[in-house]
């Protein structure tokens, strides 16, 4: 089910503690949190700000954080500030060579990076430093960047410094976060795409994709980084440059829609909240006399709390998942395709029996799954399905580092509300309204641009 | 927080295919199926009804369905009938030599066996055996059984007839499958206290611990097998032999309470409704005044939604899981502990803020788990936690299949409820009434020893 | 090349160390020199005999012995006296069922059992025991012996005594450790097919297949076991049993011919020297015109050393072998073939060119090794091969636990030694002579059944 | 006792192939023939010569051939051209980082690169590109190389171009092959320190480090590419440039002495010809009256042939190997060290009982394991060793790519021959002559810097 749906690519974690502390056990438990944002690779890279200078340690390898380290492997990254990154790659680019943080020896010294997001203008950079002789190893934007930083190193004052050069040319979404021998750098693209958060924890600082990361290590949430903001940790402490940061902003709305964890906040806005407010949004533009208000697990049952409550429905869990499905799960094949779906969810007959439904879910991508769900569902005996979808319909591509399926594979480019209703065998579809998504966050200024096209950044139109 | 559960210590699954067919795979999803039943160790055993006689291939090692086989370990498990195990096992003896199915070479030629329950009387077989000259090779009653099956084959007319020779000498709780070259034979324990259940896919039968395996295969469920029965099937259907049905029953209380799978029905009970039930008879009992209804995940949101109904106070999912934490997870040093919890569950604030909370879950055993989640509500901001529990406190061992901790790890043995509570920090605590219980299954006869000491079996003491 | 050779099944070591003293590090060591008998599984049990009685800790797998150890299985296996065990399987039933040391809980206990060699009437045996009830997981001669030891246990005053009665009834090749919680007892079977010998390190005693895993763990030699002689070690120290001793010996020859190691002296007789003296015997009744003496690494080196002294002929080594070439190596197609030989082996041009040879092995299994290995040395220049076998042809089967191919593949059994010249190519060979094998090994009473059909023991024709 | 020997550092082996067929199988082969050269990691890129432009696969990771490349990761390197490389890396830096082959992306396409040897000036060169702003992964001198050429690549007309004017401002010793999507090129040293050799199997090129890998593939010989030469491979064939060949050519002794493989000719000598001369070398300048010679397996036994020769004493094996102790072999605790060399080797008692022996090893290192062997030879009964070692006393650093133990762990640096003749316990001792040397390889220019401190190419004096 998983193949059903968008894919955050990354996430990002670092920490800055006092000498004689060890960083790679907090952004262990970190990545742990941020897992749900990639699932592909992880890594840790920590360096000590005492001792000889910028003898960086890091360790990175395909699968999830439990997967990558071991006992082991962790006693063997020594350092007091370290960052660390999982990440979801785009189909055939999955490889070890992309995993991050990247770590790289240059003139200035050695510096880490963990990047989210993806840079617009990344090609262009890129021939732009191959022109000047840079050298890659493989094809990613976050390569782009790191060797950015380091030429404008060369000619900067700090790290920092050349973090702000870089951050002046590359467009996009982004949260970065650089470590150098003896700092802890982050930043946040100017429109405040991609999310970044600052915590403490004692006289250590943490820097972290979502706020539930610092929960997991027991740090406290001082703040989100501001759009535009570069977060310099030393130290002294911390210190923030403003010189990039604008009055436009653009938060990506999938975020709170789907990517984020629940427990989560970002730009002042909780996640659970969000879906409530989106799943009552739902119910007052889309009511129907039903008996039960259901969500697909585990991705559309806050914004079915939500629809519930507005329309005064009881809502029940009407799903029993199963979680010992991993990935090594030998697949059905094609004839038993329906069997796989069977493994992963069961219908609560008892619950739905005799029942007319609302279904919940955040989204739909191809539409196989949901269409799974509901047969599986009139099969337990349910007597009406009326599927809500807590987003407007997928149709245009994102730029800014959501991983989307082909235009081929979106089941709205090609086919109408309606056509989508009959295709998946509801009785009724509402999509959320385009103007009822600020429902969700408030005057929380938005990216919308997979909903309506309207990018906050020009991008050319070539999506690397 | 698995630890500080209850564990049941078997699942069992077999099936008859039409010759020409191939068994394996559906073994391998109705095991997926049944994976919540025993996580330490799998096997599958097959063998073809039609070519050289009584060719058993067979697979088993310790680790999840899906770590132990694999596309090739499947296609080299040829034949139409087979039967499958996933296993439990009590601390230290964890190994692959207690693996199932066992597999045997004796006088009348092989017979593979797989086995949930616990056979009181064990021992004392065990040395009647080995005063006959058995030989065994590691400590589980299955083997014990499967000696004595064997043994009763040489004065038998047929399999079926030594396994009612052998249930008429064993006494305890099982459900046992074993697949002799060309019939798979399944019984179950004369007071029914482990579930087993028929289902049917076409011209194949299937034997299974819990319906929900049926369904997970594509099998419609036929009935229960009744308490007592032994069933065979050949190439010419089922047979069922009643011979040792008696009218006593003592249906195991805690697969309705946690053990069992929401979806599955056993002997006519649907295990949701049941949970559903029970929370309502605890709302009943021990109403409170409170905003919010709230349930730990899993184990307690089915009885937190019947205690919501019943009650009129609204249910919410408070905790958000992290399905990241795989068994490979470095787990945090013990000042770190408390972090473990977080790690695994984080408390949705907005969801519990100023709130007064009913707190739902199936059982306590050490406590500490509860202890820590009613820590994490308060911090979270919750005005009160009470908490409601959907068994009676566990006071006694279980002599019939389940793992249960020593008496001193059970908070209950030691403390009053009311000590309980206090230590736990909850505002009130309210175990489920022992006569309560019954509301959740009817008039189905039970088995509640572990609460009532009202052993249906008389069992010597000494529990193996 | 391996696979074109005879295989030995098993290798056995057992070590009796003062309380408190840890075997397994011992056994580890005396396994690993050990290797070259079996190389399919390997196994150690050991057990305390302070503390409580009969508890036996044990590891087996598939692999070689450094791939199935590692540093922490190690240390799991706690006691001061132990057997381990390496095997060698016939194709098709390799499996860790049948690894070895075998551990049995029965009616007195327990006991561990490791065995090399093949009990020629195990399948009356088998049958007895069945009559009598036994059930059996595996189809091994090992699981019968074990068995019927643990039988004769029941009506005996102590294991030994259940020993000589199991070895009383039994036919065949064999070496028996067997561990019962307080002695460690070691059998021969009466012909000395199979070879044993004893040894001591300070308190400790040794029983080992050969004496090379003697010098591994520093233990000097003391004697072989006598034919039909039963080794008993306990606290009090060794004591013997030669009630079944005969005048009657039979000594495999095959173990001086090629499975033993040449470092070790079996039954007086030091493997190397044998070998030698092959050489020097073939040297005599094949002499001819040569510039150059070679062997087939390694096994047959020694001899060509021993035809080359006779012979007044330079040795040399002719061949390089690549020591990298594992068992995970992806062998070439059919097709390419020829390089795979070229991957183990090369030859070294500079020694062979323009040169008249003598290469010298130490038997033809189907003939394709040597085939390839002459076509090499003529590409290399050579002018004359003359092949030189320092055995007879192999002719007839092995009943006492050496793996020989099908008829079928051997080629001796289809071809005359001239036609067999011509197929492989070479200018003149000789196999030794029946009545040279003697030589070898001066007066010592030979078993030479696979040459000559004259089998030291009954064997009904059968041969499992 | 491989970490009592110095190493060489990589081995190289690249091939054209004709369009549609696939260079990966011949690189395995040629890589196993060359893994003595290395044997901490093993890398192969491949790359279409039709299809779309320079898309390069690799695959590299630590361990040896056989367990890097896998059947399935074999089938996905597709592509007619490719290179390969086994690397030994010094300790500490050992790590996936510094695996080769090296693929790059920069302004003119990708490009992959395979290298054996050391540059002199790396340091250099990395700075005056970091200045240049180069930003480099790791701290290879191989890196550096790759840089270098593709920055040179920009203001060339060719990749060969670029490779001259590369090898134009490199100084070491050098045997390169890099891979550009259409062509293959290798390049070795002026002064011919690193061989690097030419053959063809029908209308395929091949380039590898040694000769003995072209027989691995079944490709003939055509010639050594000279000091300085550029050989490019197309598609048109083989091209030359000779602009940097020079008359000063400096081999490396060492191949001859011990790196190299017996059965390849380097630069028209014949590896164990001139072993062979090195022992008959030694038995000139240091006769001794003995009954035996032997050598150390296997770095001595050719060595030990020449010196029997010429001393007319017989020539005999005296030690068995177990070429079954693995890299994962647990290793005894330092009191049990003994037994570590009585596990690798062990003494053939009956050949050197009561022998005056010469014992012939190619160096002495640290000496722990020549003074182990002598011991075992004294403790088998051997009367006297006498030690002769094909070499002279290893006193000073090497440059050039040969990874040599601190000065400290040498003894010859501390202690004159007579005293090391003392600790390691020999009668006798005699290392080869430096003016012996030239006896190995005739009139071939020698670099012996290691012996005499003639460094051919000036070096600064700081040794990466």
């Amino acid at each position: 089910m998983k193949e059903d749906k968008l894919r955050e690519e990354c996430g990002v974690f670092g920490i800055w503690e006092p000498a004689g502390m060890q960083a790679a056990q907090s952004i262990y438990y970190g990545l742990l949190a941020l897992q749900h944002r990639g699932q592909e690779s992880a890594g840790i890279a920590v360096c000590d700000t005492v001792g000889p200078m910028g003898n960086i340690c890091s360790h990175k390898a395909m699968g999830l954080v439990s997967e990558v380290f071991h006992q082991n492997t962790m006693e063997s990254l020594k350092g007091n500030i370290g960052i660390g990154h999982v990440r979801y790659s785009t189909t055939g680019s999955s490889s070890t060579e992309n995993a991050q943080p990247l770590v790289l020896n240059y003139l200035k010294g050695t510096l880490a990076l963990a990047h989210n997001g993806n840079i617009v203008n990344a090609e262009e950079l890129r021939r732009d430093l191959q022109q000047g002789g840079a050298i890659f190893r493989g094809t990613t934007d976050s390569e782009v960047l790191a060797y950015q930083i380091a030429k404008e190193r060369a000619a900067s004052a700090s790290i920092e410094e050349a973090v702000i050069r870089t951050a002046e040319q590359v467009r996009g979404g982004y949260a970065i976060l650089i470590m150098s021998p003896r700092k802890l750098v982050g930043v946040r693209d100017p429109l405040g795409l991609k999310p970044l958060c600052l915590g403490r924890r004692g006289r250590s600082y943490v820097l972290a994709s979502e706020s539930c990361a610092l929960k997991a290590v027991d740090a406290e949430f001082i703040r989100d980084v501001k759009p535009g903001e570069i977060i310099t940790i030393t130290e002294e402490g911390v210190r923030s440059d403003e010189s990039l940061c604008q009055k436009e902003h653009a938060h990506c709305i999938f975020e709170y829609i789907y990517f984020a964890r629940l427990d989560s906040d970002i730009d002042g806005i909780n996640v659970y909240d969000a879906r409530i407010r989106g799943g009552r949004a739902l119910a007052k533009r889309y009511p129907v006399e039903a008996d039960l208000v259901t969500g697909v697990p585990d991705s559309g049952l806050s914004a079915a709390t939500g629809y519930a409550k507005q329309a005064g429905i009881p809502f029940a869990l009407a799903f029993q998942k199963n979680s010992y499905i991993g990935r090594t799960f030998i697949k059905p094949s094609k004839e038993e395709r329906e069997s796989a779906v069977h493994m992963k969810l069961s219908v609560l007959e008892s619950v739905v029996r005799d029942k007319r439904l609302v279904l919940i879910d955040d989204s739909i991508v191809r539409g196989t799954t949901i269409a799974n769900l509901i047969t599986m569902l009139r099969d337990a005996g349910a007597k009406e399905v009326h599927v809500r979808i807590s987003s407007p319909p997928f149709l245009y591509p994102c730029y800014y580092g959501t991983d989307v399926p082909d235009n081929s594979q979106l089941i709205a480019t090609t086919y109408s509300a309606e056509a989508i209703c009959q295709k998946i065998g509801a009785d009724s579809l509402g999509y959320m309204e385009l103007s009822d998504l600020q429902e969700m966050t408030g005057s929380l200024p938005l990216c919308k641009a997979c909903f309506d096209q309207q990018y906050p950044i020009e991008h050319g139109g070539n999506h690397e």
